[in-house]
């Protein structure tokens, strides 16, 4: 996932989603309290969702810590920007990217509903599980 | 997933859910607005969210439309309630149920955050996923 940071960008990976409404097309996720992420998506107000590919483990894991952005790429992942300015990754399957149009903040994470303003496919496969990953939670 | 109804007990099938936070627990889920599966929810304040096995498509399907209660069964899918009254399925794999702590009324769907109050699991095994089913929305 995504967000601007000020005049930066910021990504982090994360598995807490689901869709919430088809009209308008809604969406939720929960970031972690506190973090640069979730205030940058606070403050901005837009957020990326990336969907990564089964087998594409490395991606995942390379957002845990974070990685400072230089030029188009984060460390070795190249992004690009569309209309919220959110990065998109270009490795990923599909990419989505919303607005804010609620907020709750509460538990140890804030969850963030976004309306989706854009969308984009870049290849066809299957998308990566957090089963595959072994891990019960992904950031 | 289930929630009370009045006196009565109301069961449908969702796939929009998501974990939001680990202290306190929370969980998202999306209810079709205008449903008496969201309106019981909303008026309750409570719900469980039973988790499928892989192979209990015709489980999942079971729910698509309206089932009376009689007894403490859907038709043939027997249930128990525990600490909140929604209905546990004894097929399922595990359980949590809900009390409803903020809810987000946009969009053709309501998004209910609920604080797990209680949990169980009656069985190890791998969870049902929506792509097994063919479908792309399961209610």
């Amino acid at each position: 996932m995504g967000t601007k940071l000020g005049e930066d960008v910021n990504a982090f990976t994360g598995n807490w989603v689901t869709q919430t409404s088809f009209s308008p097309p809604l969406v939720a996720i929960a970031a972690k309290k506190g973090t640069a992420s979730s205030d940058g998506i606070h403050d901005s107000g837009v957020f990326s969702v990336n969907v990564l590919e089964s087998g594409q483990k490395d991606l995942a894991f390379a957002f845990f810590k974070p990685i400072s952005r230089v030029g188009n790429k984060f460390g070795d992942v190249e992004f690009y920007t569309q209309t919220t300015g959110s990065p998109i990754l270009k490795d990923a399957l599909s990419w989505f990217e919303c607005k804010v149009v609620h907020e709750y903040d509460q538990g140890d994470h804030v969850v963030y509903i976004g309306e989706v303003v854009d969308a984009g496919v870049h290849r066809s496969g299957s998308p990566m599980t957090l089963q595959e990953t072994g891990l019960f939670y992904g950031g």
